[in-house]
């Protein structure tokens, strides 16, 4: 294993540590429950927005905390759920009167955790919903998942709710948005070569010098086939076909487009697929409107793109346009 | 080769098509001269700023083209000098009444093409400077140059130029920042994998399981030594002693410290590595005051990192804080 690695075990707790002290202004950490919050935490005048997840996914979602995106994050560890301890301890801390939005990706592990959060935060009268994000269409099912697994379209879903809560929208009103968000944004990834989980050591799994992984899942769960390696064009075609099929998007349609890189693929190699992929869309008569391109939902260091695609109307558009400041800077 | 690459010959035409499309408002994309500038273009009311150098570094240096920025990047083919042709035909395109300054990092290719280009815009009454960026402590000369290499260094420059060129100062004034920048910045670089060129389509040199290359080049050009791969925490104070010690700091002073990423080692580790240097440089008594993680130069898939250091006076501070808009965020 080539990383820069301590202790495995320390892996989460020194990356965190590491995004608290090159953001001093902006973020707080709390390290019992690796909570990452923004450095005026919460307020009463808008609704708290927490995102929990593994870790291993960075930028998701701690380098995504800051005015107009999330209150807070509380990963786990790498791949892993963070304990109902550390969600539940996250609520309490970032309780709002407004009251506070869980977002969470549909892994069965981050839903166990966050809905009995949910519960226990209920019982103490703190209100909270929670919205689950399911953007990839890949696959039905998957190892860690019932129905389709959510990726790197749940940016969409964080900007969006996070403009919104930040002018002061309602809980009610912020469940809508995100829902709304997630019913019109649809991701496929593409898997060049595996990564190597810190604790393992050793890469997740096999994948030959010609061979790519269609569909992959974030934590290297397997996609639709594995298939011979393609040019750029046909690889991006291979993504961007059943993505755009699946939402669908016709002609005259205005979307968003995110070239996603997953931990290891190059921002050059990012922008040469976005070119590909725009006059693909452009081909089809659909205007794209809005660029995204680098890395916002990572595996590690797995070599790979995700593409994704959300059909814009003049309410998504205006949120996604709505400034915000984070550790790093994807839109 | 696993890489998102139609023709290889293409990549570099590919990869600006592919920027200019995400970036309709902010950028243009000549392609006769693989130049990207600012939508806006020159002005006669600052001087225009213009880097070439290799492509395969991105986002440096033609997604780094923006306001308080560059004015225009024109970069060759992977790891190769821009011709000559495509620099002075950026000049003439980016002349303004105020002159226009050259950046260009220390290696003998490009030296060769920036400094017959400023004889012909020269000749043709355009006024023009170069300075040399060589802030890379690792060897003293290597395999494309003579004296220290230039390297992520080169965005502090960047950076500060930019802010003054937004802000009107002259040419010579620019000149004169740029070197004071340059005389206060170091780096030295750590590989632990080789990159792909696209055109040569296998690693660029070969390293072991268990080894690094300690003080590499951003081309992959061999460093101070090969040594046996250690722990995050060892690999760190490699390159933070000596960075430390050619600027030298001390007690008391205050600095800006990088960590950049060299293209195929994830932000998690990044800022991992990050918390490391500046805990070993508060040990010494040094203030942190300014904090680089993410992407600056990189040198295509390789994994690895910088670190750069640079020490801040008031003057310094201040233009570094100054607003910038790019394509990447890096600040």
């Amino acid at each position: 294993m080539k990383k820069f690695v301590d202790d495995p075990k320390q892996f989460v707790p020194q990356m965190l540590e590491g995004l608290a002290l090159a953001n001093p202004d902006t973020l707080r950490y709390v390290p019992e429950y690796n909570l990452i919050h923004r450095a005026d935490g919460p307020s009463d005048e808008r609704v708290s927005i927490v995102q929990g997840s593994g870790s291993g996914h960075e930028p998701a979602h701690v380098m995504t905390v800051g005015p107009g995106m999330l209150t807070a994050a509380c990963p786990g560890d790498v791949f892993a759920a963070p304990p109902v301890e550390y969600v539940i301890e996250t609520v309490k801390l970032m309780r709002s009167a407004k009251g506070v939005l869980l977002i969470v990706n549909n892994y069965t592990g981050d839903r166990m955790a966050f809905e009995m959060a949910e519960e226990l935060a209920a019982a103490e009268g703190i209100e909270v919903r929670t919205v689950f994000v399911d953007d990839d269409v890949a696959v039905k099912d998957s190892l860690y998942t019932v129905g389709r697994r959510g990726v790197a379209g749940n940016f969409f879903v964080m900007k969006a709710v996070g403009a919104a809560a930040e002018s002061g929208a309602s809980l009610d009103e912020l469940v809508r948005i995100a829902e709304k968000v997630n019913s019109v944004t649809r991701t496929m990834g593409l898997a060049l070569t595996a990564c190597t989980p810190p604790a393992k050591g050793s890469p997740l799994f096999e994948l030959g010098d010609d061979e790519v992984e269609l569909g992959v899942g974030i934590h290297g769960e397997p996609g639709r086939e594995r298939v011979k390696l393609g040019s750029a064009t046909e690889m991006v075609g291979w993504l961007l076909e059943p993505v755009a099929g699946d939402l669908p998007v016709a002609s005259g349609d205005r979307v968003a487009l995110m070239i996603n890189g997953l931990g290891g693929t190059p921002v050059s190699e990012l922008y040469l697929a976005y070119g590909i992929a725009h006059k693909g869309l452009t081909g089809k008569g659909v205007t794209v409107d809005r660029s995204y391109v680098g890395e916002y939902c990572t595996s590690l260091d797995m070599a790979g793109i995700s593409l994704t695609i959300v059909r814009l109307d003049e309410e998504i558009d205006t949120l996604l346009s709505a400034p915000a400041e984070i550790a790093i800077r994807v839109f």
